[in-house]
């Protein structure tokens, strides 16, 4: 079942299409619990499509009146996400996927003085990636650095046999920036937004996902 | 978006196989809590498809950096279910369509000795449904008999805009039967199984969805 | 371990006062989901603490290193409700007694033109109770009527062993009326409101909690 | 209102009792969701347990019915936790703790050759924690030198009013390593084994935390 590519699930009206909503609004944001919830949400629905384009191999299931049929996945994909603002979206992946081992990396934007940032990579937390399909969830993809950063190490490392990177608010240039470092990924996003800030926000976007979560950072 | 009817979920293969496939299974069937969760996974699931056919409008949204457009739910459909089977479903969905109110209808089979039965219906606890839409969740959907009834009350009472009726598994005369008698309702089963016993219990379908959620009735 | 009772969530200072004050707040009830998960939430607690009055008896568990001494409970409790308001106060009981057996009662008031009325108790879906623990969780404990009537009911069914009611919000004369009436139940509340209306709403309280989980009925 | 120090959850017999023997369980740990989910409801009750010592505040709350006096916590305090194993027992304060920041600190064995192994800290990403309350939740207090070193860490960096160390398993030799070096903290637990084994694992214990909620790490 070909999926175009990248994936955007506001494309299709639909019930996330609310919770996109409230993860933007800056009134609603005021409530982290909320925020939180609403990308565990997201990230079913997103696990859910994910899951569309895996293996299944047809199995018999026991039941209390006779045998059915059921087709299951082959194999248990890696959830993987980067610290901290990935957390709630990654729970949600886990929600559904789970049986999937989880993958953390932590990573972070070291920032100059004179405003540009480099990605610095500082601990990976995985099981062993060969022959595995591996989702890398992280809630926004502003200028795909970070991503590309994690996501070569990880395949410098193992022998990854699927890699899909799902988002909730993809930047067009953060996407692009994914395709043309890391061409065999397919990209899972709920919206696309066109602009960033000179700070690489995403415009309109949320705003900062990590400090809205897990409160301002020190 | 027009939708083959009835939507049947595990036509496409997805991870809620393996949520089917748990609540049939009469040994996983055993864990109570988990067999409660496998039906909220999958009302949730249900819930966005089924979303994915309400009406939408455009909005903004003021996230701390601009302004994003959304096409938010005109309506928020009625979540209705029937007692007690179909609790942990209702659930999943209202999980999902969380500013849904809800209707509950409590109605049961009277079983005769000489095996046959008649559904009765007992009290209806709902919001006006006059230009709703609504969503009638039940685990099984058996013989049909009961979703019938309760439906035909309900537009009795209300003028209905549109009518979902979903459901986990259904039996391919269960469908008939709705169809039948309610042409205009959309069905969305995750399931069709072909036979029923003598008792109507769906097979290879999954044993009693009440029993098995909230513990064998004296 | 003795409970004075009846036994009062709010008299010692816990996180549980924050969900029994936004359940309270006529701004925040407007979010029909956190209404919901703050009942859950408090069913929680209070099968924690209903929880320590139970049997246990010792056994061993095998961990991967290990033999582990663990005091487990003898027996599950039933976990009771009244249709419709109690279910997610119901919910957060079997979130942690994640495997009881669950008994859902259908009972409403029957208002009569003087405004006066009385309780009708119209289905009962229950397995055997006769030699169990019956917790009977009910959001609100008004006049105590439809509790009592309830309860008689089930005692005349079956041989309860321990009978506890739980709610969120008790009037002074709801607890009165229940210790007359079921001398031997024990009452656990989060908190008590001295006064109700001439309609038997509990003052301050938190108005409908029917309405306000579900949507007002018609 | 004093609490004897340490708090251990299990000297009282509570449904808590069986979350931990399902956590212990080498049969039941095969099931990661169950495992996290297991470790999410202690979370919640010790965050219950914990915030009876935070400090309240009496404030009103409008209802529709009327005003309310409640005692609100006066402030949030800070959920931190130890990267991997520690997430879903932090997830589980958070449920409860709502309007709280987290903390998050990466840090891990480095095992050397001879067996024997230092603690290296990687990366924290906290609010400001000056004048705050941190509850620092960690799955196994086994030896203690993780949470001592980054408790350390933390108290060099800010000037934190109350320190709370929340842990499921604890070992005697841990609790004496962290009364020794955090003389103020205040220690909570589900249960106290007594030995270790070579590679500092808690005996009977449970096993690797972090393998069990997360898949065997490469």
């Amino acid at each position: 079942m070909p999926t175009t590519q990248p994936f955007i699930l506001n494309k299709t009206n639909s019930i996330a299409n609310q919770f996109l909503a409230e993860l933007r609004d800056a009134n609603i944001q005021q409530d982290k619990s909320r925020f939180r919830q609403n990308q565990e949400r997201l990230g079913g629905i997103l696990a859910y499509e994910i899951s569309k384009t895996l293996d299944y191999v047809e199995r018999e299931v026991q039941t209390p009146l006779g045998i059915a049929p059921v087709n299951m996945p082959v194999d248990a994909p890696v959830i993987g996400t980067i610290m901290r603002a990935g957390l709630p979206f990654h729970q949600g992946f886990i929600n559904f996927f789970d049986r999937s081992p989880s993958a953390f990396v932590t990573a972070f934007r070291k920032v100059k003085k004179s405003g540009s940032f480099t990605i610095q990579l500082n601990h990976i937390s995985s099981p062993d990636l060969t022959g595995k399909t591996l989702i890398l969830c992280d809630t926004m993809l502003a200028t795909g650095q970070s991503i590309v950063i994690v996501c070569k190490e990880l395949m410098a490392l193992y022998d990854i046999k699927q890699l899909h990177i799902a988002c909730i608010i993809a930047s067009t240039e953060g996407i692009a920036h994914v395709r043309a470092n890391l061409p065999k990924a397919k990209i899972w996003t709920c919206a696309v937004d066109d602009e960033m800030t000179s700070k690489a926000y995403i415009v309109p976007g949320l705003g900062d996902a990590g400090d809205l979560a897990f409160g301002e950072k020190a």
